[in-house]
């Protein structure tokens, strides 16, 4: 198929080359020369989002946040040529997905929110799981262009409701997050050596994937965050961004959000003392300074 | 070897089961006269905890609270048999853990802090995680009378430690099931299934052992407490309690539990809304209602 | 001096009453028939916004919030009158307020933004407190049409710096309302008098505008909300907007606000029970019905 | 009449000091040498607690924590004459008081919680609120003792009903100073002059004793902690001491209080980072370091 990438950060170069890989046509655009050499070299094409618009079938976009999904959208829908699928696996704002969806619709498009988890290393592997909102008969249409990077793909319901379930996921893992910075603080605190904190969280009712994967202490994990430096991974920033997005849809809804409401302070202060582009653990460092820890 | 059992509740019965199957001759006392009946008929023997402190070998400790585990040594160490070693797998204030330690130990025993976690599951199945505090020596002559109950024993420092591990696995716990609360309520109320959620967090970053076994929506997952009629499990009492252990040896050590202060809160309104004797996943209900949900 | 006034809400309408008491020649806008024909009643003329940005010296502004200032801002601007100035008394984001003055600058115009506190009794009167933002010269020339309603004009810096004022002074007060609402609750369910409450919190340190004004149980007060079936005063919807702006401006900012955040997410609560067009001091029957009470 | 004080700290000495003034026969108990030492210049005595059981009519006590009145009491009540007068003006667990009440009661005498709210300053003065619990006439009678220093007494309702509302009072004080310490650093990181955020803050809704006395930024208000290094005032370790018991009663009682176990929390980073013994305003030196200020 002629598929079309848009934004090749770190998720996206290592999802596009997993597109190219399968066999499929692939053209790229995105903000930095660096990465699409990168694609290129790997047997993608660079195109400009307007060509891409007209040429491919299905186009997916992956870039950091609502007004660059709707920037792209401004380039693309006066040249979109019918029935093209536009996926976008961005995290951004439920009720701005749903005006993408419209917006595509009435030039002549389909439209996916699709959403994805599993962070650089599920990208890599071609591993991420995919939340999908949207129509049923357009993700089957579209399944060939998400299936090359993904482990598992989930229809969640409607227009937005794939940027829903990826907030709720990112609402879980906050709270994982925070819990595992304040019990780590606590431990260290206490003189308990973080490795063993770690063997048993990994046997109880603790264990969970931040957990699993970052626990805020260097030398530990062998792969995480903390022991590299604190290199995402998911940075502070975009897990903030992801929370405003969370507590903003919540709000509209109804729906109280205290822990999560917390959660989103420490990640401010965070953002504060310069970890803004660490990996989202290192809101650990608030807690253990906090703590008076270090 | 002859092994003291103190506290035949929904966990302790079993783990006394798992010790008589092992083929150690088992001594029980316990509030109730229906599980001494039930510890009997497995081939236990009933034995007042004096008596048990004379003629026990290892005396195992699984009572709810602080006092009651001060109560059982009142009546123990005026007969302690030299050497004779207590292992108290309560969760109780490592402060207090301390004491009993001192207390043990100046009257010619062993101690050790053994909490566990696993759940009533994990007792009935013998792979209960210990989480031990106290000397290297004592946790090696001990382990017979853990091991026929554990699926893992980890070391993890001297007295108390063993109760700080456990506070910060459940404040990661209840960070987990906060966060799974407030993600499920909002899931629910922009209309997503509960079970498409189930299936994406449990392959995304949002899984975690909350989630796995006890996402809070009547019929999702078989086993869980919200499927049974939020049966516990582990009560929000008994939660409220670990959190309010966690907060106080927290402040003593000048570690601030932000998201868990606030976690506790909503266990106490679940408690007030009756629900106390729930499981502790039943404090979505609270944050459901507040959502304006069912 | 010929002034515009727009937005007679009921803030504005007192407002815009005293305006006309003092001997201005004053033009007013609104959405409503009904206040409009008040206002004219009280001695004002009808004028649609585009008229007044030529014929008036000064406009002022009094809407709910930054789309419709933004919106009266686009009727004006091409027929603004050179120096004319325009005063903002609504309470929106900075930001966006930073580009208005800008924005009315580049037509010629002068700007300043000057939120007010002191609620509907304080219009009424005429002794708001107003917090303006912008040039100190400008502030001069406007003075005699904020004089009329305001008991204390402060300057207290440069374009937007009003705004932040206003929302640093309602997150004292929302601080103060949970913190009134937390311990109305515990005190009434402790079976305390909320009238004698209310007599030592009046002269202890927990003496405030939340508890002078507005202690959350019928009868107490004479003036309250609570005893006026919940009536705003200043409702929880505008309460949960204002905090939405401070949380918003402080994360940009990078300060932390944690227990803001826990105060708006008992706002969310207390919209979704129903409560949003009642006074914000109804979050204190959340606050209730967690406790049990009533 | 006879009465005796037991601790004679910044609160205790100049009460005592009023009921000399007052023409009473006053005896005096403290830890320190230095007080008592000032207070028998005063024209007190000193006295051992054991004999002012026998020989006073009113004894005063106004000590740390619960476990002082109930060392006090150990001392007193084997000798306590009937119907002796005991007034407990410290801050302590309603139900410890509870006990104390009829512990006293017991040993033949009588017993008053009448915790006292006005600072150090409004000891000096003689004008501090007293909130008493026990029986109408029991206060009559202990009238002459409370008056010297009082400017408010309030009967609040039955044993330990003082304590309740004295909490209540710190749970609203806390809120106030945690929101101040949020709106300050938002408004000094925006760069507002603190002094017009006071002006503005003292004629608008914000405006509170916490905001009255001790805006946390040095130089603002001549008599504040700030601008006298901090000095307490009403020191972090007991705010957070009271809120300790506030929240313990409030759990007990089935009432959640979310915002001050969030206050809770900041006072726990205070006491880390060394202000422990500083003015509980000092929190927003805790709030300052997250945003980055200073």
């Amino acid at each position: 198929m002629r598929i079309g990438f848009i934004g090749l950060g770190a998720m996206g170069l290592p999802m596009a080359g997993h597109l190219v890989a399968a066999g499929h046509q692939v053209s790229v655009a995105s903000r930095g020369r660096d990465p699409i050499e990168k694609a290129v070299a790997l047997g993608a094409q660079e195109r400009p989002p307007a060509d891409m618009a007209a040429e491919a079938e299905i186009v997916v976009l992956c870039v950091p946040s609502s007004p660059q999904v709707e920037e792209v959208l401004d380039a693309m829908v006066a040249n979109l040529g019918a029935g093209t699928i536009v996926v976008d696996c961005s995290t951004i704002d439920p009720e701005v997905e749903r005006r993408c969806h419209r917006r595509v619709e009435e030039a002549g498009g389909r439209y996916l929110d699709a959403p994805i988890s599993g962070g650089t290393i599920g990208a890599e592997r071609g591993t991420l799981t995919v939340m999908v909102g949207g129509e049923a008969e357009v993700l089957e249409a579209a399944r060939p262009a998400l299936e090359p990077f993904s482990g598992l793909i989930v229809h969640v319901g409607g227009p937005g409701m794939g940027q829903v379930v990826k907030l709720c996921n990112n609402v879980v893992y906050a709270a994982q997050l925070q819990g595992m910075a304040e019990a780590t603080a606590m431990a260290v605190k206490a003189g308990v050596d973080p490795a063993q904190l770690l063997e048993v969280l990994l046997h109880s009712t603790g264990d969970c994937v931040a957990v699993r994967t970052r626990l805020p202490v260097p030398g530990v994990l062998p792969d995480s965050p903390a022991t590299n430096g604190w290199r995402p991974g998911f940075m502070v920033d975009l897990m903030a961004k992801d929370l405003d997005l969370a507590l903003t849809h919540a709000a509209k809804s109804g729906v109280p959000l205290a822990a999560t409401a917390v959660a989103r302070q420490v990640l401010a202060a965070a953002a504060t003392a310069g970890y803004g582009r660490e990996d989202c653990s290192a809101v650990a460092k608030v807690v253990f300074g906090l703590a008076g820890i270090g």
